[in-house]
């Protein structure tokens, strides 16, 4: 396997402890850590994982890369294609993150640990922690899709359900990881989980080569961040050239395209979005995100529920893709992109397919 | 792509028509027929298929084969795999078949067709169908799962609910075929829907080269017999031993088991079982399939719904898996094949996960 350590992203300080509990940087600047891949050589993480007979896998990653002719035909792209991330042990691209970050977890023995989702990232963690025998305590909205709740108590993982907004289970994770001395792996935090994503872009990369833009649905940005570091990884050892990244956000909930765009945005508890998979109203990595993309010369687009849910419909009818809806938001954003000009015609354009629609039948 | 002929499975003739709706022996024995591959290098179908430009694909195949060690430990196994079929397109093994059929269907230019399903493979061909711009006509009872039908709907297919018990659909499928002269391409008849399944064997052979034993949950057998005639093509150009096939059944609606080991079984209707996706009292291919088990010196067990709901829990709990509860009489069968010594502790063992848990949240 390859080997870390541990920067802050502020203070650009190497953090003494690189322990897979570590999330905030040790020179108390309070600031969030990412992870430098300091093997000698640099390597897709999960490929060096599957390289390692002691690591463990269920499967995931090499996702299928597919061209999407109807709706480039629509949009009169040539090069369209979609990554089916959605095709995943537990059915959503997290399975890449909570890989590394059980892996690392089993190598330094940790028994058990604490995490707070809505979704995805807590049926991804909970099946990987299950099947390596370490226990997960998963804090969750009461309010939660019983669909949801059912695969994360499927894997064994404890469900804590936690009354009122998103952000109380934060605070109720991090409560009990303090009082039962239980590491806090938060995968919207961890520096290893946005490690994991960096197979996303070697996988790109090896199939591909280069590619002009790839548009993800934006939340806490791990996918986004991960793909960004990977490129930068692989761009050491080539004559690469970057890709553009852009962010894809619901017109309800987006602190980045405010960010990205400076302009004013206040978060509306009481609104609702189809975008459930990216209702992030404070992302930890804000100013991290924002970085990539205007260091990747990308952008940051919003859309509204209704322009995405066209989209799912076209996805699933026209090209046989049924995603969850979040993903919607990043052809909504595409077709803003080609209207303004900066995706052109023949340019190589990439989106992920985040997460499956079985997740959301009704 | 590879060349077919079809032929009927009773009298062994060569047909003359071999498009995509033949189904039944145009010699008038009224057989159904099945697919031989007559290209001059027999090959994987569904690889035949990524090598030509002009076919369609959705990204299926090539599903992980990953250990699973805890099960194994458990029966005193060291050589046990699962290869994860849910991580396909539309969420089940059906997707192999159904490319096939949709890309052959595609050349002959076939506009509409018509099917009949309980789930998974009318939520299949009616996602090719819908990215291809063939119109599926799919016929299901109206007492099927909301997410089902929301799936086969979401890709555009004409749902056609029927009341009455499963026999209903196939009736009105039937019927409505031959009213409005539209192609009947029913995946329980169809020669091509199996063909695209030896993909299955011819995967496994090239990661793996001989298995033991490989045990699938049997309702229709497209799987047991493509699985079985794609190891008869790769054994004539090698020294293949070829696996034992096994079928596992639910003790509530096994007409296999039953055909297999000569014993009476009676269908009552009134009866329900866990077992969704091998529900099928009347087996089309019924004398294919035990000639098939019969021949690879294999068996075939029923099992009770109970034994099967515990297998069900260890699967997701021990080994982060999240099948459909169709899969989990695998398991029970293997646990009576280890205790009986039919499997042997260092033989190499196959069971397909062929649906994901997801099309069963409640």
């Amino acid at each position: 396997m390859q080997t870390y350590s541990l920067k802050c992203y502020k203070c650009n300080v190497t953090q003494n402890d690189n322990s897979i509990s570590r999330i905030f940087c040790e020179k108390g600047c309070n600031e969030l850590l990412i992870c430098e891949d300091i093997s000698p050589m640099k390597q897709d993480p999960l490929q060096s994982m599957r390289d390692d007979e002691e690591s463990f896998s269920l499967g995931e990653g090499s996702t299928p890369l597919i061209p999407l002719n109807k709706i480039g035909k629509r949009l009169g792209l040539e090069k369209l294609f979609a990554k089916l991330e959605f095709m995943s042990p537990t059915g959503s691209f997290k399975d890449r993150g909570s890989s590394l970050v059980i892996n690392i977890a089993r190598k330094e023995r940790v028994a058990e640990f604490v995490e707070d989702s809505s979704g995805n990232a807590g049926a991804s963690l909970s099946a990987y922690a299950g099947a390596t025998d370490i226990k997960a305590h998963i804090f969750v909205p009461d309010s939660a899709g019983k669909g949801k709740l059912d695969q994360i108590s499927i894997f064994g993982a404890k469900l804590h359900k936690i009354e009122g907004p998103r952000e109380n289970s934060t605070i109720a994770a991090k409560d009990f990881s303090k009082k039962n001395n239980i590491p806090y792996l938060s995968h919207n935090l961890s520096p290893y989980f946005s490690e994991g994503m960096k197979s996303f872009a070697y996988e790109i990369y090896s199939e591909f080569g280069e590619v002009d833009h790839i548009i993800f649905p934006t939340g806490n940005g791990s996918l986004l961040l991960g793909t960004w570091r990977g490129f930068i990884d692989i761009s050491e050892n080539s004559n690469l050239s970057l890709p553009k990244l852009h962010a894809a956000q619901s017109s309800i909930i987006e602190p980045i395209v405010a960010e990205f765009s400076q302009k004013k945005w206040n978060f509306d508890p009481s609104s609702k979005t189809i975008a459930s998979g990216i209702s992030v109203s404070n992302p930890p990595r804000l100013i991290e995100i924002v970085d990539a993309i205007k260091n990747s010369n990308g952008s940051a687009t919003s859309s509204s529920d209704n322009e995405a849910l066209i989209w799912h419909e076209i996805l699933a009818k026209e090209e046989g893709i049924y995603s969850e809806k979040t993903c919607a938001f990043s052809f909504a954003t595409l077709e803003k992109l080609v209207k303004s000009g900066i995706i052109k015609k023949n340019e190589k354009i990439i989106i992920p397919i985040t997460g499956s629609g079985l997740k959301e039948t009704t």
